[in-house]
C-alpha cells in the first residue's frame, strides 16, 4: 500500500514522494486525504489546496533579467547540443508546485502559460505522481509494446479509461504521439474513408491503383485535399503543416500540399452587442467554405477546423458556424474533423470546447493532444475503421505510459469537478478584466473567451507592445503567453483559482502601467 | 537507498521491483551485483543470466491456437474501441521476462521480433526499471515541458547523455516522438539547410516568400524532393509516407509528394562469393541515383536510405554503395540522410550500422528511434540548425521519459560490452543457420546478415511458405517476424545468447519438417 507525503527535499524542492506504509500506522497527510475523499464545495478546502497545501502564496522574482544568469549559464551549455534559442529560461521542475514554475534562478512564477497550455492539473500534482509511479507505469516504460501487434493486457482498460472523457457520441480512440501526429493520422483515416465511399468499402483495390501508388502517382496516391482556415494551427508536420496557417515562419522552405484554406470568421466583441454583424461574418465565411468544396481543383476529402483558433489569435467560431459546417460536410460528404488539441480537456469549461455547439448530427473525427498528454483521435462511424488492417497502423500505435497519465487526468477533472471549477474562475476572471479593461481600453482590446472558463484572451494595439508586456509580466511574477501577433493568451491549468486570479490581475494592472 | 529484488507476483509474474534498503542489511542479489560491477568474461556469467536468474528455461505453448482462447477473448472487446485486427496475442508484459514474452493464455514463446525490432535489453530490464523509478522520471512523466520553451535543468544531461552513444562525428542532437516524425524532422532540417545554401544562411525572407507560403504555393513552399529507394520503409506520415516504399498497402489512398525512389541493389549472395556482379550491381544504382538528382523535375534536398532495409526484405547496401552515396551527395549538393531507425543501437554488432562503411566524411544527418525508445536526429553541422528560432519547433520537441530510457539504453550496451556480445552470439547463430542451410536450401535461400550481429534473414520460396513458417515457429514457441514479401528476419534484442539461439534453431528445425 502507498502513501503520499509531500516533503520538502533536501535541494528546497516540493516533489510529493509516496513512502511505503507497510508497518507505519502514521495519520494521512492532507494530500491523501484529498484522494480519498476530495472536498469539492466552497466552503470546504479549495481544490488547489487539497492538491497543494505547499504552494507558494505568490511570485518571487529575484533576477533583474530574466532568463537570469543561471539559467543564461544553463542555455548556453544547452545550445552546444539543442537549438536553445526560443527558451525563456530553464525550469526547475522539482521546486515548480501547482501554479507556480520555478526557474533554476530561485524565481518563481504563476504559470498562466502552462508549457505551451499543456499541463492540466498543475505541477507535480499527487495525482499524477501516484499514477507515475504504478506497476502498470513500469511496464509501460520498459516493455514498450508494438500496441496494434502485441497489445498488453492493460491496453483495452487503458483505452475504455480514455473513452470515459471522449467527446458524446464518440465511441473509438486511435492513438497517436503529437497534435499533429493525431491530426495526420486523422486526415489518413479521412482519405481512407473518402476513397471507400467511391469504391466501395469491401472493394479490392485495382492493379492501376497498387502499381501508380509506388510511384506516388494516382489514382494509387489521389490528390485528394484538407480544407482549413486561415491563421489555423494544426500542428508543423509536412501535411498537417499544410493546414496549418498561423505564420510563414512555420511553413516557409517545405514543401506543402496544394490545400485550400477558408477564412475563419473574425467577430466584433463584446459578442452579445455585435450579435447581426457576427451572424453576417458567419454566413460569409460558409459561403467560402461551401464554394471551395465545390471548386477546389482537388476533392476535398475533410475539413478541419479548432473550435477557437488558439496560436492563431484566440479567434472563436460560434455555435451557429461550427453547426453550418456540419451542414455544409454532410451535403458535400466531407469528413468533419474537430481540433481539440489546445482547446480540449477542460480549459473552456467543458470537457471538449465544441460541446458548447452540441453539433448534430456528431462531428466525425476529434483529436487530442496537449493537456491530456497523450495523442490521437477519437470517432464513432466503425467504417473510420479501414477495410483491411495495416492501413492505419504503425510500430508503437501510442505511447502506453502517456495513456495513463491521461486517464488519470481525466478522473480527477470530473472527481474534482474541475469543470465547474474552470467555469467558476473563468467567470471571476473575466470579470477583473473587464474591470480593468474599463481603465485601459487600449491595452485589452477585444478582450474574449467570456464563458469559456479560464481560455481567455485579448489584444495590444501593436506587437511590440504585447511583446513588452508579456515581457513586463515576467518581471512582476507571472509567466504568460502571446499567440498571433498582437495577442495575450490566458492558458492556465485547470487548478487556477480566485486567489491567482487576484495576484494575475495586480500583476497585470502593474505592467499596463509600466508599459 | 535502492535495491532491485526479482521476485515472482502473487500473479506469477517476473517484474523486478524496488525495495527501500532503510533499515534493510539484507544481502544484495544477484542482479544488484550485476548493475554494481557486471562480468563481462565469457567465462563468467553471462550477461543475460546476471539480468535475469528467473529467465525462462525454454518456450511454453499450451494453447492449440495462437491466439489463445483467453487473446481471443480479450482482442474481442480491445476491437469495441481499436482494431485489433493486426494483433498476433495480448501479451502479459508483467510475465515476461528478458529473451521471453508471454500472453494472457499462458503460453511464453523466445521473442525474436521484440516489438517489431524495438526491445534493446529484454523485458522488464532490471537496468531500465531503475531508470524508470528516478525523482527525474516522475517529473518528466507529471511535469512534462515544452522543451525548448521552457527547458528542464535536467535536458542538457538527458541530450548530453544519449550524445554519448552518437555515431562519430555528430555532435548535436533534436528530439522528436518516433521513427517517422524524426524522418520528417530530419527532411525539414534538409529543406531549410538546401534554401539556405541558394538564399544566404542570413538573408531575410522576401516578401513575396511569406505571401505565397501562407497558399502553399512557391517559392514560399517550394516544390523540393526527397530521393530515398524502392522497398525502402521511412514510415507512414505523409512526407515520411511519400519516401516509403516497400507494399503499397501502407500508401493507398493518401496523397503523396511527387518525389523519387532509385533502386536499392538487389546483392546476391552469400556476397563473397558474388563480388564482382554486385559490384556490378552498386555501380548500376549508383549511376541511376545520380541521374535521378540530375533530372527530376523537382530539386533533390536530400538522400535518405537505411543500410540494411528492413521492412523492405533485409536488403543490404556495401559499403561501396553508402560511400559512393556520399560522393555524388556533396557533388551536387544534397544532404544525406542515414536512416538507422531499425538498425541502430546494436543489433548488428555496431551501435549504428553505417559504421560498417565508415563514410568520409560522415553522413549529414542520422535519423533513430525503437531499441532507443525515443527518436530524432543526430547532425555535426550546426548550419542544420536554422538561421531563426521556432523553425524547428512544437511543443513538444521530444519526449523528455523516453530521453531518460535512452540514456540508461545506451550505457547499458557499453557497461555490459553488449555490442560484444552480439557480435559474438550473431557469429553463432549464423553458423547454425548456415548449417540448417545446408539441409533445406530451399527453405533457406539468400541467408544474409553475416557479420552483422543477429541482424539476419532469409527469404522462403513463396509468401505462402514464409507466413506458415511464423506460424509454425509461434506453435513451436518462437515469435518471429517477416519481412518483405519472402523473408524471415531475425530482430532479437540485445541480450540474446547461445543457448536461445540453440533453443531457436531446435524449433525452427522442427518448423520446416512441418512445412
Amino acid at each position: 500500500m502507498l502513501r503520499i507525503k509531500q516533503i520538502a527535499t533536501r535541494s528546497g524542492g516540493f516533489l510529493p514522494k509516496y513512502i511505503s506504509t507497510a508497518g507505519s500506522p502514521r495519520p494521512l497527510s492532507a494530500n491523501v486525504a484529498s484522494l480519498r475523499g476530495f472536498q469539492t464545495t466552497a466552503t470546504k478546502m479549495s481544490v488547489t489546496s487539497q492538491y497543494y497545501p505547499n504552494e507558494p502564496t505568490k511570485p518571487v522574482v529575484k533576477t533583474d533579467t530574466i532568463p537570469g544568469p543561471a539559467s543564461q549559464k544553463e542555455l548556453a551549455e544547452l545550445g552546444k547540443v539543442f537549438d536553445s534559442r526560443p527558451a525563456y529560461f530553464v525550469a526547475d521542475y522539482e521546486k515548480s508546485l501547482g501554479n507556480y514554475i520555478a526557474d533554476v534562478d530561485g524565481n518563481v512564477y504563476l504559470d498562466l502559460y502552462a508549457q505551451i497550455a499543456s499541463i492540466a492539473l498543475g505541477y507535480n500534482n499527487p495525482a499524477l505522481i501516484k499514477a507515475s509511479q504504478t506497476p502498470e507505469m513500469t511496464r509501460a516504460l520498459v516493455d514498450r509494446p508494438a500496441l496494434a501487434n502485441f497489445p498488453s493486457k492493460d491496453l483495452t482498460k487503458s483505452l475504455n479509461q480514455i473513452l470515459k472523457f471522449a467527446p458524446k457520441g464518440q465511441d473509438h480512440v486511435w492513438p497517436g504521439l503529437s497534435g499533429a501526429d493525431a491530426n495526420e493520422l486523422a486526415f489518413k483515416a479521412a482519405f481512407m474513408y473518402h476513397q471507400a465511399q467511391a469504391r466501395g468499402y469491401d472493394t479490392e483495390f485495382s492493379t492501376e491503383e497498387q502499381e501508380s501508388v509506388m510511384d506516388n502517382q494516382a489514382p494509387g496516391s489521389p490528390p485528394l485535399s484538407v480544407l482549413s482556415f486561415r491563421k489555423a494551427f494544426h500542428g508543423r508536420l509536412f501535411a498537417s503543416g499544410s493546414t496549418t496557417n498561423s505564420k510563414p515562419i512555420h511553413k516557409l522552405d517545405f514543401p506543402a500540399f496544394d490545400w485550400p484554406h477558408a477564412e475563419y470568421p473574425h467577430y466584433k466583441f463584446p459578442l452579445e452587442k455585435n450579435e447581426a454583424a457576427n451572424r453576417a461574418e458567419d454566413d460569409r465565411c460558409l459561403k467560402q467554405v461551401e464554394e471551395l468544396i465545390t471548386t477546389w481543383k482537388y476533392p476535398v476529402a475533410a475539413l478541419i477546423i479548432e473550435p477557437i483558433q488558439s496560436e492563431g489569435g484566440d479567434n472563436h467560431a460560434s455555435k451557429y458556424f461550427l453547426q453550418g459546417l456540419r451542414d455544409i460536410t454532410l451535403k458535400h460528404k466531407v469528413v468533419y474533423i474537430i481540433d481539440e488539441v489546445q482547446t480540449g480537456v477542460g480549459a473552456t469549461g467543458k470537457f471538449w470546447c465544441h460541446e458548447y455547439a452540441d453539433i448534430q448530427p456528431p462531428v466525425d473525427l476529434v483529436t487530442f493532444s496537449k493537456k491530456f498528454q497523450s495523442a490521437g483521435y477519437f470517432f464513432h462511424d466503425p467504417k473510420f475503421i479501414p477495410n483491411k488492417p495495416y492501413r492505419q497502423f504503425n510500430t508503437w500505435c501510442g505511447e502506453p505510459a502517456r495513456l495513463l497519465i491521461a486517464g488519470a487526468i481525466g478522473q480527477e477533472i470530473v472527481d474534482k469537478n474541475l469543470l465547474g471549477q474552470v467555469q467558476r474562475v473563468g467567470k471571476y476572471l473575466f470579470g477583473k478584466l473587464e474591470q480593468l479593461q474599463s481603465q485601459h481600453p487600449e491595452k485589452l482590446q477585444n478582450l474574449r473567451g467570456k464563458d469559456r472558463g479560464t481560455f481567455i484572451a485579448w489584444d495590444l494595439p501593436t506587437p511590440q507592445e504585447r511583446d513588452l508586456l508579456l515581457k513586463k509580466l515576467k518581471s512582476n511574477g507571472c509567466n504568460v503567453g502571446g499567440c498571433s501577433t498582437h495577442a495575450v493568451r490566458l492558458r492556465p491549468s485547470l487548478t487556477f483559482e480566485e486567489k491567482h486570479v487576484d495576484i494575475f490581475i495586480e500583476a497585470l494592472a502593474k505592467s499596463i502601467k509600466e508599459l
